[in-house]
């Protein structure tokens, strides 16, 4: 049987998407399936579904912050809320898929997402955006100038166009085949899925 | 040390809340904690917080069913998505209060909830409701009456009143003390809270 992939769409912008991130590569070597890294832009998800980040209600805004804490405390990993947010994560996006197509897309992705989420670097100032991922082993600059090419724009509206298409309206979204599973709170039922897959 | 206690707002028209209503009574034992059943009107939360339905957004309405489904199957229980939906559960919220004082509040929100997302009784229907309660060994007559009583109904309004004023945006939530947990989603940081505390 060929492996299962799991396609992860990922905005670097939303927090519940570092904490899934951290934990999508050993989840996938639990269930033999591999995975499948794919910017999209949330906010084109959220403007296409109606839907909006928890943050725009006050009570779930107030409570995020310890959400996000225990989260980060369960898995060992850390978390700190940047200053900057929400962030502008189009440039960061584009250079991952221009990242992508080196085959080095899920190392881009976790380097970009600490250096937002743990580093608090400003990743919508492109300057620091390629300092920051040039620190963690890739040629920042090479890949802000492939990503200013129109054929990876394309490719990031495309990405987002299809997750919506495929009935995305939140991040992470996640797809075996045409299932989708959306949040860092469905990693269980994800896994639980792949396991079933896996016997069957 | 006393036991911790769970306090487990609920409101038998949000599915996520039978979901969590048919582990919390296993994990309060898993963790050496009580429960305390407190029934609430998320209809209200809604209103005072501005926060909303998740079925209020197409996609997400769309994509419930089956999370519903993948719970349930996690959790070997039956779920049942109910012909009359959303449904008035202000007569069956306020016959919990009145059950609640009679120490059998646990009992009583199961039954009403597994009638409703098992069953398919339309709780919203006094006579349906009374004749659900009385076949799972309650005095539903009894309690209908007691229902119609002011200091009942003040005691619901109360219930609704607190929650919100303690943070409370949706349904299931569960505080232990001032932490307060959201979404059957979030049992596992609650497990997690209770057993750090029980080795503290």
């Amino acid at each position: 049987m060929n492996s299962l992939v799991i396609e992860f769409f990922w905005d670097p912008a939303s927090p519940y998407t570092w904490l899934a991130a951290t934990q999508i590569e050993a989840l996938a070597a639990r269930t033999g399936a591999t995975v499948s890294w794919r910017p999209f832009v949330l906010g084109k998800v959220f403007e296409a579904t109606g839907n909006r980040a928890p943050a725009t209600v006050a009570a779930k805004a107030k409570h995020l912050f310890k959400d996000l804490g225990r989260w980060a405390a369960l898995y060992g990993q850390p978390l700190n809320f940047p200053k900057v947010f929400p962030v502008n994560s189009i440039a960061a996006l584009r250079m991952a898929c221009a990242a992508g197509a080196t085959g080095d897309s899920g190392r881009f992705a976790l380097a970009v997402m600490r250096a937002y989420w743990v580093d608090g670097v400003d990743i919508g100032q492109p300057e620091a955006l390629v300092a920051a991922v040039s620190a963690a082993g890739f040629d920042g600059a090479a890949l802000l100038a492939a990503s200013q090419q129109q054929p990876v724009k394309d490719q990031l509206r495309a990405n987002t166009d299809e997750a919506i298409k495929r009935g995305a309206f939140g991040a992470p979204t996640f797809f075996v085949g045409s299932e989708m599973f959306w949040g860092n709170d469905r990693l269980v039922l994800l896994e639980s899925a792949l396991a079933a897959a896996a016997k069957a």
